[in-house]
């Protein structure tokens, strides 16, 4: 089974997105250029599994921007087709996240990039990461889509680093217990 | 005016308290001698102001913990009598959060320490927070008293530092722009 990884920003109160999906409070213009991290991080991925919600908002990015295989957990798209430019980039599926986890693994994925609030909710509530990373912004936007959720217990996570920038983002790294 | 500061614990998914009101998460047992800095918080502080649910958790306690004079914003105290114990200690009104500040000012104070999730929210709503300090406990409980709730606007804040504690603790500093 591959193991699940989180890397994720978040506004000071906690949301992934506003509740229209918008994202446009997580850049900072003056501190566009700033390096985060992502490009070193999905460098040692194999796959990426995302929800409906994170994959309707990169498609409207101007590019595609992934080069790893991209499963998209969706009961209503489940069945069909991707557009033609994301062909053999793209599939859709209805699966629980341990069959999402076993298909990948059978794919020969040993590190899944788990991503979006939804779905790093049901993953976290499987037991299925094994880290996260959270980026901070320091902006409050009141509402929106939650990066995290209800639990049937308590989760612990070890720190392991904590890394500020210029532009005030506080970055943490943490494991999660066994 | 005096200004409203705020020095609060949260858990990694944004609660200060459980939805009973209960702070069991918050104090890691293995690190309960470790110094976040509320000592030296507090000593610049002139008067606390908290709402109801902070007041009768901090009535739970073994003592009373504040050298400073606590206002209790609560319709439903206001015009009660504190306990004898508390007397001179403690007084209840059911004030604005502006209106509560100049009755603070009044009385001498310039530094307030602003307490709990609902009392946070409504003073950052009418812009009375000049600073925060947060510290995340790295742990998930999943449900709560939020920090943070909805508001009219965006607030940006400008982060200050952040320290990391062996405890696993990620405290940050942040002031709030004009």
């Amino acid at each position: 089974m591959p193991t699940g990884h989180v890397f994720i920003g978040t506004s000071l109160d906690g949301f992934v997105a506003r509740t229209d999906g918008s994202l446009d409070w997580l850049i900072l213009p003056e501190h566009k250029d700033e390096d985060h991290g992502y490009a070193a991080f999905i460098q040692d991925i194999d796959a990426i599994v995302m929800g409906r919600g994170s994959y309707e908002a990169v498609l409207a990015f101007d590019a595609w921007p992934y080069d790893k295989p991209v499963l998209v957990l969706s009961r209503q798209l489940a069945g069909t087709e991707p557009p033609d430019a994301l062909r053999g980039k793209v599939s859709f599926a209805d699966l629980t996240p341990s069959a999402a986890m076993e298909h990948l693994g059978r794919k020969g994925a040993t590190r899944v990039y788990v991503d979006g609030g939804q779905i790093v909710q049901a993953f976290l509530r499987d037991g299925l990461i094994a880290d996260m990373v959270i980026s901070r912004v320091p902006v409050l936007i009141g509402e929106g889509r939650s990066l995290f959720g209800p639990l049937a217990r308590d989760v612990k996570l070890r720190h392991e680093r904590t890394v500020t920038f210029p532009s005030g983002l506080v970055q943490s790294h943490y494991s999660l217990r066994a």
